[in-house]
């Protein structure tokens, strides 16, 4: 009883856990997209994911899974590849405003329905120095990371403000996740099982 | 060399920690206003921490001190003194925008100079059950948080979105940190000083 969580990221798992969910994971083997529009790619990634765990649910657990992409005008940015292709992400970032999308889905096995959803954070980059993005970038942080940042690292100081979820930039879109579970039948049961295990 | 932070908050100390900033730590003993414009409130108590440690600073040590208030439409909410003041405190802000404001004070005793800045950022809640409301109260959370949340924290399932500086909600408006570093004469020094000890 629970939620089944499709991700080997270590931020979504942090997430679940800051909210005292009571959750397991299975990490998906999928081959992500990574073209294309990139609300289509967050959901269609998000899809894939929970389509490859959902066979590992048990009984009463409902399929999480989410995709995260950086969109800089309509171009998705994904995890570069090296130092270098992570400055250039960077630099491109700098003093101006990108979005950070993140694709959700919840699959509910016990009734073979999914619900799915796509929510938009802004997040405004200062305009920070060559010299403090170097820095940045020692620290190695870029890896693994779409765009090359982590908002909940030191990838704070370059980040100015953000406009929606703060979550979703982490990795995973806490109010309409919350949002969707409350609609689901059984989420009363696996919020009373939170709070006797808390 | 580096940083005096001039707070006894875990919180603003887990956002220098996070930073990688050098700093060190001397709580300030002061008696905090509590009453008038929340802006006004949170500047006046980070002057009033600033000024109470400003003598323990060593050679060329920066003292940063910080006030987080909760503005709610002109109103400061404080820190609730029991869960039923702060149920109400969050019931209010249930399904709607509030503002949390930082007051920041920079002093750099070799100049003998101060700067200063307010930052807002805007918090909405979702329009939670107050079945959740009471779990949340159970965990504790709400103790020594102004307006009784931690966003955090497990306070996060109770927020929808922001729009700002999501560190300002935490306790540390980090841009404007950041920011009145860079413009310091020894801001290079202690940067140099944070690389080579990461």
């Amino acid at each position: 009883m629970g939620i089944l969580l499709a991700s080997k990221s270590p931020q979504r798992h942090a997430i679940l856990t800051q909210l005292e969910l009571p959750f397991r994971v299975v990490v998906p083997e999928v081959e992500e997209l990574e073209m294309g529009s990139p609300s289509e790619v967050a959901i269609h990634n998000a899809r894939l994911k929970a389509a490859a765990v959902e066979g590992d649910a048990e009984e009463g657990e409902l399929v999480i899974a989410c995709d995260t992409v950086v969109d800089v005008d309509g171009i998705p940015f994904g995890k570069p590849e090296n130092a270098d292709e992570a400055f250039t992400m960077l630099a491109l970032l700098r003093g101006r405003v990108h979005d950070v999308v993140g694709g959700l889905v919840v699959v509910d096995p016990a009734t073979a329905t999914a619900q799915e959803r796509t929510v938009r954070t802004k997040v405004r980059f200062r305009d920070f120095s060559d010299e403090l993005l170097t820095r940045y970038l020692e620290g190695g942080e870029w890896a693994e990371r779409a765009g090359g940042y982590a908002i909940q690292g030191t990838g704070a100081a370059m980040v100015a403000g953000i406009g929606g979820d703060y979550q979703n930039v982490v990795g995973l879109p806490v109010a309409a996740l919350l949002g969707l579970l409350e609609e689901t039948a059984n989420w009363d049961e696996i919020a009373r099982r939170a709070r006797a295990t808390a």
